[in-house]
């Protein structure tokens, strides 16, 4: 596999227990929160495994622990009877339960400083394997255990018992875990990741674009991930197979290209019409605000965005924007001539200096063999310019269809922003 | 356990794909989907496995058929080098690929319908495994595999080879999964399940108030979701259980409960206005957008929502709404007399019969000691009715205290819409 070899070959495998897990009350964060942490130490994690409380955790465990050289169990630490991760961890790795002093004494001061009586079942949570190691909590009750491979009597492998809650959970990884996988594994430097996010390209087009010549840089890593409206390319590997990497996708995708560290396209045009000291304005239909949501999501926003109109109906266009009524008795609201007259109506009401525009068919219903559901025409107009408008079908449902519409939208004022001269 | 005797006895589980999953760049939300859906039928996930692209695949479901009854695969039925789950399928249930006629007939014409030329690599899309079903995918370009028990060689184990995006596998999993899994386990009836959402309460003082009384309630098993501003109460058991347990909830929460049949917020509020015969404008401020976007997300809301304003400068509130200067300069945007003018001049400017205003800091800058970020004021004027305003305050992060905002603007609407005659 091309970059294994900047990537550290130890093996971390995740154990999640919880029923509530798998009954479809509680997201699962952990999977993303974990592969975050670990990715910026230069680990990755080979598998997540997640169970129900009860028996299964015994057998997942026998089966993480043979294949992994670490295995971090998150969950069932808590005083009642379905948690028994510490059983579960003492049959699997042939080791003891015994009351910790120091663990003890800990619960007790949890509870003193809260004013509160310790339940006889916390009692439990001071139970750890022989010879592992205490890892405090200091956000809830129940202390981590490890247990270090050298005691490890069923496999050569680290095993961490922690916390599911995150509040506890990632505090105790950061001091207590993380510097103990990095000890084990003895690692220099961690591998480099660039994320390149793409608009108005579609995967299997970049891929057939870049994928073979991405394929000969040595020991580089290539991702694709698409989204509605954008591809995510993700190259991993060393600093210069990833500057290789960029070399190649920006020769055919420059202009396309609208982020390479995480920012959203939302995020982007914020940025680029704050640096511009530009104003934005929008008028939507089919979209109805989701591309002023989207705008406003951004902090720091409202030194860019000032007027954004959601003229749903005719007479909205018409009253709110001034889109003369014979427009839209002659061509309809979905139509280059409306759109053109809502972006301009947009500008001069706002007193903006670029504005977009956007009107169509969202869907299910309200289409025509001429117009199909999925039907709009996006228009921008920015002073000093020509206004302009393209036609594009979306043949998506009806959420789809808005976010593929607002991407377009978002990513033409993008290109319009870096025509225009600061302000 | 109240209520695990109604829960069928498959052991299903789920394998997700995608190195992205484990890098910490995508939350994994399908464990979670899963488990509602299949909780809905009556399964419960046995175990839910996530490895990275490559060869863990093969090892990964060599391991789930040897457990399972039901193994459901999601991920890497793209067309890039990366997506090898067909051939992992292949490898370990012992069956050939081919290329399906009818799947290559819709993958043309995916592309047919959007004037897209079929890049070379996507004709693998239509490879199939001998003998399974082809499960059709209206939303993307990779179609569904059913392989079943009988076709199997590797174990007796019924596996789905499924896309990732939830886009494409929701529909595809109600459509074509679903029916399949429930033949499968020959169930009679799943046991019955009541959602009621609730908004305005707080989960612990929804637990605090029902959950008592719930327990008396032989056979019925209870859950709570907490969501931004609402609570969902889950009820599941047999018919008299569950009507029990509503009479219980809805003695304390009448008002509160918006929906039992799974509506969002917005679609009940445009259920109501539909039935009553009103138009709905909304004037936002800090929400930039979010109230008309979750509005317009509701097929069909063309019918009751014809403006909307995203009035996020005080000029925009001046010029569009008809805020006294005098008014913003005495009491600042965020006050209660700039919501009311907001609400007001909704009503007015649009024509509708009741307008919603909201004007906040959504932070995390533009805060102050008399005003912190997460500081709302919302107002709701109406036809015939006294316009009114409340102050909130949502001290979360900027996206969730827009979600909060527009859940309390929503939830106001429809109280008030309750009480309005029919136009």
């Amino acid at each position: 596999m091309p970059g294994s070899s900047s990537v550290s070959a130890v093996r971390i495998e995740i154990l999640n227990t919880g029923t509530e897990l798998l009954l479809g009350t509680v997201l699962n964060t952990h999977g993303k929160w974990f592969g975050e942490e670990l990715f910026k130490l230069g680990f990755r994690i080979q598998r997540l495994t997640t169970v129900p409380d009860g028996d299964a955790i015994t057998q997942a465990l026998r089966e993480c622990v043979s294949r992994a050289d670490v295995v971090i169990i998150t969950g069932g630490l808590g005083p009642t009877s379905d948690d028994l991760t510490r059983e579960a961890a003492a049959e699997v790795l042939g080791a003891e339960l015994i009351e910790d002093e120091a663990a003890m004494r800990s619960l007790e001061a949890f509870f003193a400083i809260r004013n509160k009586v310790m339940a006889e079942v916390n009692r439990k949570q001071a139970q750890v394997l022989v010879g592992a190691d205490v890892l405090p909590n200091a956000n809830g009750t129940a202390p981590g255990i490890y247990v270090p491979p050298r005691l490890n009597g069923a496999a050569n492998c680290a095993v961490f018992l922690l916390p599911g809650p995150p509040r506890e959970l990632y505090p105790m990884f950061r001091e207590e875990v993380a510097p103990r996988i990095v000890a084990l594994a003895g690692l220099a430097k961690p591998p480099g990741m660039l994320e390149l996010k793409i608009a108005g390209v579609g995967e299997s087009d970049l891929q057939q674009e870049v994928d073979a010549k991405l394929a000969e840089i040595p020991d580089l890593e290539v991702g694709y991930c698409a989204r509605v409206g954008e591809v995510d390319l993700r190259l991993i590997g060393d600093e210069a197979a990833i500057e290789a990497g960029r070399k190649i996708a920006e020769a055919s995708f420059a202009r396309q290209i609208f982020s390479d560290d995480g920012s959203s396209l939302e995020a982007t045009v914020v940025r680029l019409l704050t640096r511009q000291g530009l104003k934005l304005a929008t008028a939507e239909s089919c979209t109805g605000g989701l591309i002023s949501n989207r705008v406003t999501d951004v902090p720091g926003s409202s030194a860019v965005f000032t007027h954004g109109f959601i003229t749903y109906a005719n007479e909205a266009k018409r009253d709110i924007l001034g889109v003369p009524q014979a427009l839209l008795d002659a061509h309809g609201a979905v139509s280059e001539p409306v759109a053109l007259s809502m972006a301009d109506g947009a500008l001069r009401v706002s007193g903006a200096d670029i504005a977009v525009a956007v009107t169509g068919i969202a869907g299910p219903d309200g289409g025509t063999p001429d117009k199909p559901a999925g039907t709009v025409w996006i228009a921008w107009a920015a002073k000093g310019r020509p206004t302009v408008a393209v036609k594009q079908i979306h043949p998506r449902n009806r959420k789809d269809f808005k976010i593929a519409t607002s991407q377009s939208a978002l990513d033409g004022v993008r290109k319009i922003v870096l025509k225009m001269p600061h302000a």
